[in-house]
């Protein structure tokens, strides 16, 4: 089996993806805002990469959610704060998301054999899954606007982390990609502290400074959840 | 004063490395390769891109050394190991080199306000000198084949490491990008088992495979050196 992290989404071959189980890392905020959404009740989501797809697909019993420069859209019923999607108003409801980064990085992995939402708050559970799948690993963090981003990368490490542990003790027939490996180690250390560190990364300074502290605090969290969002038939859903 | 780590060179656009001060890192084996030969004696390096140019420059009291696809290249004096830098026919001798990556990642710096050759072996000198020269600060790791590189990325998170540790305990005028950040975690977690993580990486395994354990176990060690070579003149030297 080979473990492959990819650094963010420019990065990322059609090849390198083409029946491999992929799973798309969008820290601060698109999959662990996805994943809560769903943890609360929602249906099903639409995740797509632009203003206009999200409209086109748009119905009256959609809810419509996401952001650009990590603000609500004019128009959208929500953005892309996780608080906002805890409540009864998402039990059972459809739901158009599209973001800067994390929806491109899932449309990027159409050619996948599975699409898995990753994030810190589902890292454990997510590991289990792909190992049940018995096949290659892509881990894609989506970086922002092509550049990484270290959220990412520590998900990335947490999940390689897991995925070792998962693989019994006799494997040595697998592979993990240089950047794989030292994105264990940076998780390794940084596990302690991850709080701290997503403040002070790129992305979690930039929130702070918007108001959504809060938001950063949530995604820090590790193994909250264990479930595991699924892309079947080009919408997010839970398995089962 | 910003901080920035570039993964590896086809990551380099030359806006980033202008008039900064860029620190080219090619743990294994350009780098280490180089500053061992200048440590023993050698008078300067003309680090070339190709065989051809290395060839046009070529004069008959000039060593010719470097590698292609790890090997020595068909007639020249040497190879890319530091084990043949180390002796008298190296002191008071001018070497034309040429590697895959690393030589190429000095050729990509050249818009750089200085270019640096930083190593395991010498990254706590280099950081002085970087840091002592006040300008924004690049480090760029050359990779292979325009893929990241473990030992790479763990040198430049030990420069970055060195580089927070020299700046004053009152300096909050300095950024870190979000790359060089868990390149200093995952340094930090490495560094207890630095030698065990490079023999297990791409790149230690392929040496390890052909021979150059020896290499991999020298490159390794931190902070055998003080010296920092320099390109002065479109030459490697040590300065002063």
């Amino acid at each position: 089996m080979e473990i492959m992290v990819i650094p963010s989404v420019n990065e990322a071959r059609a090849d390198d993806l083409t029946n491999k189980t992929v799973i798309v890392i969008d820290v601060l905020r698109a999959t662990s805002t996805m994943l809560t959404a769903l943890a609360h009740g929602c249906k099903e989501i639409f995740p797509v990469e632009t203003v206009l797809q999200a409209k086109q697909l748009q119905q009256s019993h959609y809810l419509m959610g996401g952001e650009r420069a990590c603000k609500k859209i004019p128009g959208f019923d929500l953005g892309n704060s996780p608080f906002e999607y805890m409540g009864d108003h998402i039990a059972g409801r459809s739901l158009i998301f599209t973001t800067t980064n994390g929806t491109r990085a899932i449309q990027k992995a159409h050619k996948a054999g599975t699409i898995l939402a990753g994030t810190l708050l589902n890292g454990k559970a997510c590991a289990t899954a792909a190992i049940a799948l018995r096949k290659d690993i892509v881990i894609l963090c989506s970086g922002t606007q092509d550049v990484y981003s270290l959220e990412d990368g520590v998900c990335a490490g947490q999940l390689v982390d897991e995925l070792v542990q998962l693989l019994p003790l006799s494997a040595t027939d697998f592979t993990i990609n240089d950047f794989g490996l030292s994105m264990r180690h940076a998780f390794c250390h940084i596990q302690p502290n991850i709080t701290q560190a997503l403040m002070q990364c790129s992305n979690g300074k930039r929130l702070c400074k918007l108001g959504f502290q809060d938001d950063v605090l949530y995604c820090s969290q590790l193994n909250l959840f264990s479930l595991v969002p699924v892309i079947r038939d080009g919408k997010l859903v839970l398995p089962g």
